[in-house]
């Protein structure tokens, strides 16, 4: 559990340009509330505000604590990943995770990385300019006929996927790092052959079984200890065969 | 996809005895976002008000339509199930889902029932009396030292959590309802018996690695037709050994 706190406190929280000090506020108390800690703001309109503060309610800490850029190339100078966040579905020369897979992979990531999260201004998110400056882009599944999130809510909801990525609390994630798909294809490649070896699959006709396969696991997203277990149930099988 | 539409505009969103105006229209501007339509307000303190239509932003048309009511119980007597929320932890007689099992659960029921999520007041949440109306408890994973979410930011993130679960985006469910526990346990008892046969798991001390699988089984979360292929995996493994 230390792990996980000392994780999700290494990520980075990028506000560009916020308006409202409320949402300033209110973005806090929602990063607290995850177990998030570091606030960057990037030139935000009016900061510190009496409003920030009260909407941050117990996250006061988190605000007095913001270090406030000049521009967001000097808000993520010293991160290695940075994650963008597009509210709006535009033209993006990188196709967009959705929010539960990109905290997945952040989750994923070595301890010695240095994540950024970036959020872009209430009515107009981030330049183009600043996405490119992003490694991955990320948005969260929405109304296609109103998706508008409030700021502070993104914020929410993203710290909260983290949080779920990131600890126990995941019913997504084991809490180790997921194997390398490289790993879980040879898991495959076993499985498929082990399951035509019972009879269970037909060898002329494998494919639509084993994508519903893959779909379960890829749903578990084991990680190695486990499809180390997986791998050595084939094999117990395979053995069975050849007594 | 338009099932999908219906049945997030079939979940009733319930606050009880909102004490901020703005917190009303920013859960109805959460609750637009995710395709929620259905707010009832049980006593609110001051409704309607210009600064809960100003936070509602585009999501006017579910203030214009919320119902207020004088108690939970007029709010939800045509719902067939009730979910409550519970901010703190506390000594609840039910224990309490979290967000992610709750929305799924929510998304596995009959499309005939009508459910209703209540959220309860900004200090102080439900009474115990509110509580024992719900026939589930839910809560919001969150940092132990500061769990404290906003109201309207904890609707975000339950109504997140329901558009997932409801719709293809869930990248954590197959899309169907997740079989129900009394199939998993015959599943985990057909896999532990087929295991032993095979020589994996000595008969001595199966417990360990069955508690490894459990946990990789449950956060895919099989549905139905998935367990009845898992079971028809197992079956074939112990036909081979009986040839």
């Amino acid at each position: 559990m230390k792990n996980v706190m000392q994780r999700l406190r290494a990520i980075r929280v990028v506000l560009v340009e916020p308006s409202h000090p409320g949402n300033v506020g209110a973005a806090a108390r929602a990063m607290k509330t995850m177990g998030l800690g570091e606030l960057a703001l990037v030139a935000p309109q009016r900061f510190p505000h009496a409003e920030a503060t009260a909407l941050a309610s117990g996250a006061a800490d988190i605000l007095q604590d913001a270090a406030v850029y000049e521009t967001l190339e000097a808000a993520v100078a010293d991160c290695t990943l940075v994650v963008g966040s597009s509210a709006r579905a535009r033209r993006l020369a990188v196709p967009p995770h959705d929010a539960r897979t990109a905290a997945l992979r952040v989750a994923g990531l070595a301890p010695q990385e240095r994540p950024a999260i970036v959020f872009g201004r209430e009515r107009t998110g981030l330049t183009n300019a600043e996405l490119d400056r992003c490694h991955w882009l990320m948005q969260i599944p929405a109304n296609p006929a109103y998706s508008s999130l409030n700021l502070a809510a993104a914020v929410q909801v993203v710290c909260y996927e983290l949080r779920m990525a990131m600890s126990a609390d995941g019913a997504t994630a084991s809490g180790e790092a997921p194997a390398p798909a490289g790993d879980m294809e040879r898991f495959y490649e076993h499985l498929e052959r082990v399951l035509v070896a019972t009879g269970f699959l037909d060898p002329q006709a494998p494919k639509l079984l084993m994508r519903r396969l893959r779909r379960l696991f890829q749903r578990a997203r084991p990680d190695r200890n486990e499809v180390n277990i997986l791998r050595g149930i084939l094999t117990s099988v395979e053995r069975l065969r050849q007594r």
